[in-house]
């Protein structure tokens, strides 16, 4: 059992496994202040939600470097997770930055992953637009998606009757939609910005677990990456506002203003899961497990 | 995407992810005293290392239900797993339950799993056994293997020059083998014994799950484990007595005599894990989770 196939390139379950695995560490790796992890659940979803989901959708994950649209993809893993797991959406966010890099992956060699998931984000088509919008609708995604748009897109709101057929007339890709969502969505904006946090976290990931547990190379990049952009996730459950205070206490553990337990212990308690940067550390993950690192 | 396939029965992928998820709910499971959990790591192997593990063998796993000798998938899952992770041996005698049973699920039905398995192990060939020493001295798994011999089987002792050329020259199988073992080990001897204690702690564990949390199923249902019967890989690393004395606290903790976390504290501080008992509860989570046991 190589990860490699016969032309040196990685195989398809050498792949997902990595991306499997991405997933498990991502929730595991504690206290990951607000969100999901080992240590902490919330009411109607836990830990073991995502550790189960993540397993059920390695089949989809195993495939997708060999078939399937990125959109029916995701379709097909929001389907899937939910038969392993009753707390809901778990990994949405993630399908969306892991898929496109399974894919490049595949395509090869390891120092071309990025610029090869840049051309494959751009060759979305409206199919893949028709069944991320069925995707998105099955799993009750929190977005304020209408005041994404200008008033000429309202049509394209996930939400408004006939959205799926506006698609098709006015020809838009996944790529595209992801390009409208990219200012007020921090994942989105991976597909339109070429992955970039994504790479950097997957840089710090590794250089971190050089010197330190793979538990503290987890942690300490999510912090960073939380004290570096607001999180999405925050405000659009909230607004940016929170958004923004999220990313001044992460400064504020950064610079010994406040402990990391504090700050765990404060934004569980009002509720505020920076959950967009719990994406981007998963894509960080798998590109850095791809490239070798150990646990 | 379905957990069965034409026939009716479960797919080789749904078998390989239970299995899976088997081993990532057992590792996760908190306080098991004594043993590797989400909040206990040992100083040369982590929880990462378990999870890592458990996701990398998933390609042995899924081969399992179609192709293979018990012995050589042993052997493959071995290797495979140690390039997943740097904590070593990690699954072992986890293996030598899961994949007969893995067999066995996918002969089907659900309700004959048991007496499937039970045919499995008796039809293991001399191949298995040799391949089964080869995994053994692979993984340096913890046995005082020859003072389970008796005089006339010394030869036998894995440890021993030409134990392997032994195996062919009296025919002796891998069943052959677990009945040498099973006066002296659990796991062994759940394929001497009809995989009895590993169907028990997967009633325990389904109807335990219906009431309260997959940790508090995978917890309790350890502990019960641990009372009814002294674990065999403590015995081996230490003595009998030693098992008897953990047994007889894990009776303390269900008697309410001592706390959980007394027990665990004091386990972890002498540095006693009961292994095998952690084994069948990987076993037992596997075949919950076939009966369609969810977290």
């Amino acid at each position: 059992m190589s990860s490699n196939d016969m032309d040196g390139f990685f195989t398809h379950s050498y792949i997902a496994r990595c991306a499997t695995l991405a997933m498990i560490l991502e929730v595991s790796g504690t206290p990951k202040p607000g969100n999901i992890d080992r240590d902490h659940d919330y009411a109607t979803t836990k830990y073991e939600d995502f550790l189960a989901s993540a397993v059920g959708v390695y089949p989809i994950l195993e495939k997708a470097s060999g078939e399937g649209g990125i959109g029916q993809l995701i379709l097909e893993a929001c389907g899937e997770s939910v038969r392993w797991q009753t707390g809901g959406n778990t990994h949405f966010g993630a399908y969306i930055l892991l898929f496109p890099l399974i894919k490049a992956a595949k395509q090869g060699p390891v120092d071309q992953i990025r610029s090869n998931a840049i051309n494959i984000v751009k060759e979305t088509t409206v199919d893949d637009a028709v069944n991320f919008y069925r995707a998105f609708s099955m799993v009750d995604v929190r977005m304020k998606s209408t005041e994404d748009l200008d008033a000429s897109d309202r049509e394209l709101d996930v939400s408004a009757s006939g959205s799926l057929e506006e698609l098709g007339r006015r020809g838009v890709t996944m790529f595209d939609i992801m390009q409208i969502s990219a200012k007020n969505d921090m994942v989105s904006r991976e597909w339109v910005d070429g992955f970039r946090r994504s790479f950097k976290a997957a840089d710090k990931i590794f250089s971190k677990r050089k010197t330190g547990t793979m538990n503290d190379a987890t942690v300490l990049t999510y912090l960073e990456l939380l004290s570096e952009e607001p999180d999405t996730f925050i405000a659009k459950k909230y607004n940016m506002e929170k958004a923004v205070y999220v990313q001044g206490l992460a400064i504020d553990v950064l610079e010994r203003r406040m402990t990391l337990r504090e700050l765990s212990d404060r934004l569980y308690l009002e509720k505020i899961n920076p959950g967009s940067t719990a994406d981007i550390i998963i894509a960080g993950l798998f590109i850095a497990l791809l490239n070798g690192m150990r646990v």
